[in-house]
Parts: C-alpha cells; sequence; structure tokens
C-alpha cells in the first residue's frame, strides 16, 4: 500500500560543494546524494565580475580582486557552518584567473583567508567538464558542446558520446563585452561588425567545426537567458530553459532588438537578466559565430554547466564524497550515464515516496496494454510514446506529497518545475499531462498548449488512457490483477485475431477487455468502466470490460 | 543541516477508512496518521442517491438500493485489498437509510455481502460529527453549525466551543428537490415560495437559532459547491473553499441566476458541478432559510465534514486505530485542537521533511526582531500578525521537496493547495506571499491579490522582510547568530532607546542591527545587507548591519 507520505529517504546522503569562480559570477552549489539520486539542496550567487577590466589590462583588478575576496570569505564561512571540508567541496577557477598575469598573487591572497582548496582549471579541465554536464542532461550522441562563460568559449567535438576534439578561445561574454561594445548607448553597426569579425577568425582554428553537426548544445549563463528571452518572445510561459531551442532567426530577431538600446535598458527585453543586460549582446553574437561557423540550425539549451560535470564525475566516477553511491564506470569510459532519459526519471520520483509496488505494476500493465494494442493494429506502436508512457506511470502519483485532494494536478506542477534532462519540452509536457488525466476528465494540452501538434495530442490521449486503465486495474493497490487481453467483438473475429486492415482503420467495433487477476477484481472492472469515453477517443473503439 | 529531502517519516503509521453512506453520495475516505499528525490518502466517491424518491414514497428505491449495494461491494473490495478491516474501518449511515422504512433490509443486505461494519448514526450523532468537523477545522468558539446533507439539515449551536443544541430536520436538498422543485425546466416562483416557507416553518422549533449568532459554519457538498460558485463569481482563482466566506448578497444573486435556468442547465453556472446540478437550488434556498431565521449575514465554509469529525473523534479521543497517537483530551471535554491553527502549520510542515533547527531558529529570531521593532515603535505589534509570520517561518522552505530552484514559489504553491484551517484566506494568502518572498525581490499579493488590501500589504512587507532577515541570519542553517538588537542611529539617540514619537513617526532616521553571535557571523552580515530596500519599504527606516 501507498501510504502517501512524502519521500523516506533512510539511507545515508553524503553532500558536496562546487564552489564555481567564473570571470562573471561565482557561485556555491551543494548537491546531495544518496543511493545514485540526488538533488541541488542550496546555491549562492555573487555577480563578482573578476574579470572586470582584464581584457584591457591583462590584469585582475584591485576592485574586483577585493569583490572576489569578500564573497570567497562568506563562501568560505558557509561551508565550514554547513560541515563541508575536505572532499566535500571542490572550488574552481575558470578563464579570467587562470589567464590573468597576476593570478598567483591574488590566489596566494585567497588560500591565505580561506581554506577553500581552490583548483584552477587548464582550458582542457573547463572544457571536458562542460562536456561531461552536456552529455550527462541532454542526449547528445553526436554533435558539438558550446560553453560560453564570461571569460572565454569552450568547444567541443562529441562522437558516439564521446569527446573528441577541444577547443577553448578568448571569446567570452564580458572580454567581447569590453573589447568591442560601448559601455553605453546601443551597439553601433560597426562595433557590432568588428567582433563578429573578431568570433570569424578565431573560430577558422577549429577546422573540424564545420563537420561537427548536426546537434549543438549550449551551457552557461548567457545561454541560458538568450534561451529564456527566446521562450518569452514566442509566447511560450516563463519556467525553466532545460532542452529549449534557440533557433538561428530566433537569435538573429534578438540580436537586433538588443543592439537598438543601450546597454543599461536590455533587460526591458522580457527574459533579459539586469545582471547581464551589459553582456547579453556580445554573447549573443559569439554564438550567432558558432552557428554560422558550424553550419548549425540553432542551439539547444541545458540547464546543467561546469558545476554539474564537476558533480556527475564525481558521483559517477565513484570518487570521494560519492565512493560508493553507484557502480563506477568502467575505466576507460567516461562518467556518463547509461540511460539518461531512465535515470532523469527514475531521479525526479525518488524525490519522493513512490509506493514502488504500484507504480511498478501500473508500468507493467500499461506498457503490456500498449504492446496489445500495438499488435492488434489500433496503433503504431511507436517506441519514443512507449517511454513517455512509461515515465508518466512512474511519475503519476508524486503529487500525493502536496495533498491528496488534486494530486493529479499536483504530479503534474512537480513534472514541469523539477524538470526531466533529455526529454524534449514536448516530451515533458506529455508526460506532466498524462499524469494530470490520470484520474478523470477529458485530456487537454494544458499550460504548453503552444507546443503540442495533432499527433502530441493523439500521444497525450494514448498514454492519458492506457495510464487510466492501468491505476483503474490497480486501484486497490494490490497487485491483484496480474494481466489483461484484449479481444475483438462485434464486428471482429471471435478469437482475438487482429480484425481485418479495413476494420482496423475504420474503427467501428467494439474490443473487450478481459482482467487475469487473483480473486474477483470488483474494484478494477467498476473502476476501468469510466474509460470507455477517453478509450473512444484515443482508439476509436467501444471498450467493454468483461465481467 | 537541511539536506533538502522530502518529509522523512519513520514513526508507525495507523490509517483509518471512513465511509460516508450519504443520501445523495457514499464515499470512502482514507486517513492516515502518524504522531499525532495526518493526511488523507485516498477517495472513491460514488453519486449513488440512495435517497432518490424516498420523499414520496417513505422508502428506498429497488433501484437505488441496487447501486448502493454495488458501490458496497467495490468499497468493501477496496478495504479487504487495502489491509483495512476492524478498527481501521468505520462505515456511517446517515438520514435516507436511517428514516427509509425498508432500512433494515437494505441493510441485511448489505451486511451479508460485504463485511462493512455499518452504523446508523441517529441524528444527534450526525449533527455531533458535523460539530467536531466544524470546531476543529475553524476558529469558531461562539455561533451555529450549518450542516446540510442529501436527506437531512442538521444545525448545532456552539458556546465557548462546546455544543449546546442539536437540531436535525428533513431538509436535505435531495428531499427537498423531489418535493418541491420541477425535475425539469426552471424553477416557477410559487414552488420556490412553497419550499421556502416550508423551510421557515420548520426551523421555527428551534426558538434558539435567532440568538445563536453571530458565525455559522456550513459544510457539507452542497455547501462546498455553493462557495465555488460565488467565488468564481467574484473573480477569484477556483481553489479550494476553505474559510470561503459567502455573504447574504451573493447568495440570493447565485439562486436567481439558478432558478432561471433548468435543473439540468445549473452547472453551466461557473462552479456548479454537473452531479449537483438538479440539487443545488434546493441546497441554496434552505441554506438561504437559515441565515433568514438565525439572522446571519453569511456562511463560513469549512471544507471538513461528517468523515474528518468521525476521524478527528478517533485522532483526539485516542480511539483505535489512533490510541497512543495522541495526548487524549480529558473525558468531560469533546476531542478539540487545543490551538487549531498552530495545529494546522505544524501539520502543513510534517507532511514535508522540515530542518526543525533551521525553522525553529528562523521563527525565534524573526519574532525576537518583530517583538523589538514593535518596542521601537516601528509597527504595531499586532498578534495577529505576529503568528503569521511565524507560520510563514515555519513553512517557508517546504518547496525544497519539489526543487532547489525556485523553491520559494513552491513553498507558495504548497501553501496554497494544502491549506490551513483556521486561517482565513487573506491570511493563507500572506502566509504564502511571504514564503513566495523569503529570498528577493520586492513582494507582491501574487495570485490572490482580489484579496489584499492596503493593510495587508503593509503586513506582508513587514512579515517578508523579518522572514528574509532571520533567513540571512540563519544563511549557513547552523544557529551562529544567537540574537539581534536594533539601535537607532543618526536622528536617533545613541544609547538604542527609542527616538521621540515624531521621529518614529517620521521614519527618517537609520536603525543599526548588530548580531551576537558564536564566531564571526560574516554569511550573516553579507545576506542581510541585501534587504535595505525592503526593510525601508517596510518600516520607513534605512537599515544598517553593525560590522
Amino acid at each position: 500500500m501507498h501510504d502517501g507520505g512524502p519521500s523516506i529517504v533512510t539511507s545515508e546522503r553524503e553532500r558536496l560543494a562546487v564552489i564555481d569562480l567564473g570571470s562573471n559570477s561565482f557561485r556555491l552549489v551543494v548537491f546531495m546524494a544518496w543511493e545514485g539520486w540526488w538533488r541541488r539542496t542550496d546555491e549562492i550567487y555573487e555577480p563578482v565580475r573578476i574579470g572586470e577590466g582584464l581584457a584591457a589590462t591583462g590584469r585582475l583588478g584591485e576592485e574586483p580582486m577585493r569583490r572576489a575576496l569578500a564573497t570567497l570569505d562568506v563562501f568560505d564561512h558557509f561551508c565550514r557552518a554547513a560541515g563541508l571540508s575536505g572532499d566535500r567541496v571542490d572550488a574552481l577557477a575558470t578563464s579570467a584567473i587562470r589567464d590573468a598575469e597576476n593570478a598567483a598573487g591574488f590566489l596566494a591572497l585567497a588560500r591565505e583567508r580561506t581554506s577553500l582548496p581552490i583548483r584552477v582549471l587548464s582550458r582542457e579541465e573547463e572544457a571536458r567538464y562542460g562536456y561531461l554536464a552536456a552529455v550527462n542532461s541532454t542526449t547528445l550522441t553526436d554533435g558539438c558542446v558550446l560553453d560560453l562563460g564570461g571569460g572565454s568559449l569552450q568547444l567541443v567535438r562529441v562522437l558516439d558520446r564521446m569527446a573528441h576534439e577541444l577547443g577553448s578561445w578568448r571569446l567570452g561574454a564580458v572580454r567581447m563585452t569590453e573589447r568591442f561594445l560601448p559601455a553605453n548607448g546601443p551597439a553601433k553597426r560597426r562595433q557590432i561588425e568588428q567582433l563578429r569579425e573578431h568570433v570569424a577568425g578565431e573560430l577558422r582554428r577549429a577546422g573540424w567545426l564545420a563537420h561537427a553537426g548536426p546537434r549543438l548544445i549550449g551551457l552557461g549563463g548567457t545561454v541560458r537567458n538568450l534561451a529564456a528571452a527566446v521562450q518569452r518572445a514566442s509566447g511560450l510561459p516563463s519556467g525553466g530553459v532545460q532542452a529549449a531551442v534557440v533557433s538561428g532567426e530566433a537569435l538573429e530577431e534578438l540580436v537586433e532588438r538588443l543592439a537598438a538600446l543601450p546597454a543599461a535598458q536590455r533587460s526591458t527585453v522580457p527574459g533579459i537578466k539586469p545582471a547581464r543586460a551589459d553582456l547579453i549582446l556580445a554573447g549573443a553574437i559569439v554564438v550567432q559565430g558558432v552557428l554560422l561557423a558550424g553550419g548549425f540550425d540553432g542551439l539547444e539549451v541545458t540547464e546543467a554547466g561546469l558545476r554539474e560535470g564537476v558533480f556527475f564525475e564525481r558521483l559517477l566516477a565513484d570518487r570521494p564524497p560519492f565512493s560508493k553511491a553507484a557502480s563506477p564506470t568502467a575505466d576507460d569510459r567516461p562518467p556518463l550515464f547509461a540511460d539518461l532519459r531512465r535515470t532523469s526519471v527514475l531521479n525526479l520520483a525518488a524525490q519522493y515516496r513512490p509506493d514502488a509496488a504500484h507504480t511498478d505494476h501500473v508500468a507493467t500493465l500499461a506498457l503490456a496494454m500498449f504492446d496489445e494494442l500495438a499488435r492488434l493494429r489500433l496503433h503504431e506502436g511507436d517506441p519514443r510514446e512507449r517511454e513517455l508512457l512509461w515515465a508518466a506511470c512512474m511519475l503519476h502519483d508524486i503529487g500525493m506529497s502536496v495533498d491528496y485532494d488534486d494530486h493529479h494536478k499536483h504530479s503534474r506542477y512537480l513534472i514541469l518545475n523539477g524538470g526531466l534532462p533529455g526529454y524534449s519540452p514536448i516530451e515533458v509536457a506529455i508526460i506532466a499531462q498524462a499524469a494530470r488525466y490520470h484520474r478523470k476528465g477529458m485530456p487537454e494540452p494544458g499550460p504548453l498548449a503552444a507546443l503540442f501538434g495533432p499527433r502530441d495530442l493523439a500521444r497525450l490521449d494514448r498514454c492519458a488512457v492506457l495510464l487510466r486503465l492501468a491505476e483503474d486495474l490497480e486501484r486497490s493497490r494490490d497487485q491483484m490483477v496480474r494481466a489483461t487481453r484484449f479481444t475483438f467483438t462485434a464486428a471482429a473475429t471471435a478469437t482475438g485475431e487482429a480484425p481485418a486492415e479495413s476494420d482496423a482503420d475504420g474503427g467501428s467495433g467494439e474490443i473487450e477487455l478481459r482482467l487475469i487477476a487473483d480473486g474477483e477484481p470488483a474494484v478494477p472492472r467498476w473502476a476501468a468502466r469510466r474509460e470507455s469515453e477517453l478509450f473512444a477517443r484515443a482508439f476509436h473503439r467501444e471498450l467493454l470490460v468483461a465481467a
């Protein structure tokens, strides 16, 4: 029995603080993991701008260093107060600190004043963490990863999920802004052209880029902010930007709009954050340069970044503090999830208290019905759709952790807000809406209607009704119904064989659902009989539930 | 340290299925309790209408009995499959079954075919459970409880939270509809008048009703549905109806609107459920009759009902299956929560995994600052506002069970959807918005803006900034800051004494916050300095955080 309460996690939990000393901002993130599952549990952000002035002088400025040391002092106190030290803290410096002439002096001061174990990442290490973040948060197998920071741009070519060429350029958004664009007023066309030419020239040294397609995955705060602005411009509700796509055209429109505004006013463009208003135009132009050089149609965004790359490596490579937390990957393979989509669903479910026996059985029954109806040619049996159905089954009840009333709506809320890396926005929307309609009502596309095409609506209907039927058969949560069998009646044959092609297409007959159960399945039958209307809409058949 | 995961509940959980065999619908609800906290974990509803035809014949009809037995069979299977039997099931029959001439025959059949232990409640018992539900889900101390079912109306006079006069009338919505209103077409004025006269005549026998005010609490499906319709008509978003107020005027408007429509079309009125469309008009007129007879201005709605009354009695009176779950009330007092508002907040918090040391300390710091600023005459020190601040502190982090990102928004969602019986809608809204703004941003009234007056906005500002300051001081979640002290600077005296009255009102000076901490409070100071803008808006003072 499901007892309706939120998640119990009795096993040991380990935590890791990752500190990112970026050229634009410093950020401290705490990850927690238990039994291979994880979540982010804390985050402190400070727009330090340690890279300010670096493009002109080659040195870290006094004022930026003062801000940086003050912030590190705060982070240091936080870690100590939180009991995070030794293997539980990893602090990483990137481009600005790596490249500054006076970096050693700054690092000496930082190490003197705090106990933070600061590592200065090489260009290759920085690029590799971006790659690990991208490949562990998207389904990228072949293509390119773009990581745009304040100081530098990293590009990594990916073949069969493995990193091949790694490149790093001093084309970060802070650097390019300071070098090419005016601090005040709109950007002049000539300034933009000079920046474009500089980017194109620099990228020419990566000959492989022209063949790195088709997919380009983008990381970093600038990329996330561009995606948010494009999302808002297309009328989608503001939510996360995981798996959002920024097309070349949308980016061009955004650049036009941003360039016409003085830097200080760019945050009036919906989605643009005030703290990035002055950097966002240069960042957008650098991304455009990559699209052009690689012939990419657009950029797929992931919310994961350097920090997640560090975390995933520790989690998956069985390194402290997560030793024994997961099965280590073989030594010759990088630390990658074997099946990200499956992992994402199970990780989201693990945040709550799933009644594993119930959800697993709902999934088993639903997938068996899916397969049988495909054999009977009532639908195509698309394996992607089958996976969405499985995900909806695994997640349908997580909303019970909010309240029993409207728990179907709460499940949707938790799915949309928790996110499912590896699934596209429309896939997440279908999973969320199927969970939303797992009890009653005729499915509608809901808050993300703008993403739905007609085929998606039909998919949602099929996923919703099969989840619902499975839930009906498991209404008393005791796995009493072991299996199901569909049989054509009326116009179809009496033996359960598929009817003639024309009949399957015409969809005029009836189909009977028999339940194979331990005992008398009174509750399942009573519950399943309520689904005839939605079943008819999804499969064009009248559903009969056998007595 | 808070580890960010959802609630752990390691103690033993007990469950109780309450089955309500009402005149209009049958409903099975499962409650779970652990350590005195509770939640609803399952519910099955079937609009059986066993009372159909009873008004005309005095007997249960064959077809209604058949529907009732089929539904009881389903409930019986559900309970057995769910492992609920013996003390864990309580099945209650009310008005229709109590009053029907052939009830004994029906009960014999039900007992033969199922193992459900059906109790037929007397009028007094039915009224008493309604009373227990009302007084344990609202702050009613003196007034009247109205419980309107399909078969009967119960009214209970309450003095100092104790039940006094109990009355029961055969004025249920199913009964009145069948007796007075047409099955099809709009209701005629004469029919409505006859129903009104009948209700008034019946209620005349409760002489005490005229003196039972001022508050009238309403229970039951009809009342909830009327509240939903009134809520929708006033432009509020559809959500729960806990503590919603249905004024006499709003009810009159609704009756006019419903009476003009044929029964089948009444569900076109936003908020009216199709399954109640035919009953709702008679129900509304019965409620109007009570308002008139008692001189009440309106009806305050609670979502609790008979089923919760049964549950609360078991939970609070230390009866099976909840023996030892809570401290039993003294024998001579009915089973009532000592402090419902406090209990509601702690019960909602207990659903998630609160970091008790952190939330308690945030509350301690916030309330101490509230009290000190009241002594310094920067606000009135309203004890109700103090309680809202406490509630927001206890609940501010529950959204972390959804996701770290936007957890302040998730906390709001969980508060608004979880509900806080005993708090009015505007109070719940202030608590939810204070939690929403516990990290950053200038507080706005949010989705329930329609409820906010100017004083509420000022209250929200004060609650939000004090919660935020307390959270800042507890930023590293280690209780390092033990206490705070405010001191007037600038125009004020140097000793921390309150300035002259005119200065406190004028609000032109500065106020310094000193931290008394174990160790160097670098993180708290860094965090608290961000609150000066909101502090100035809330208290009209410039906030300085002492070094």
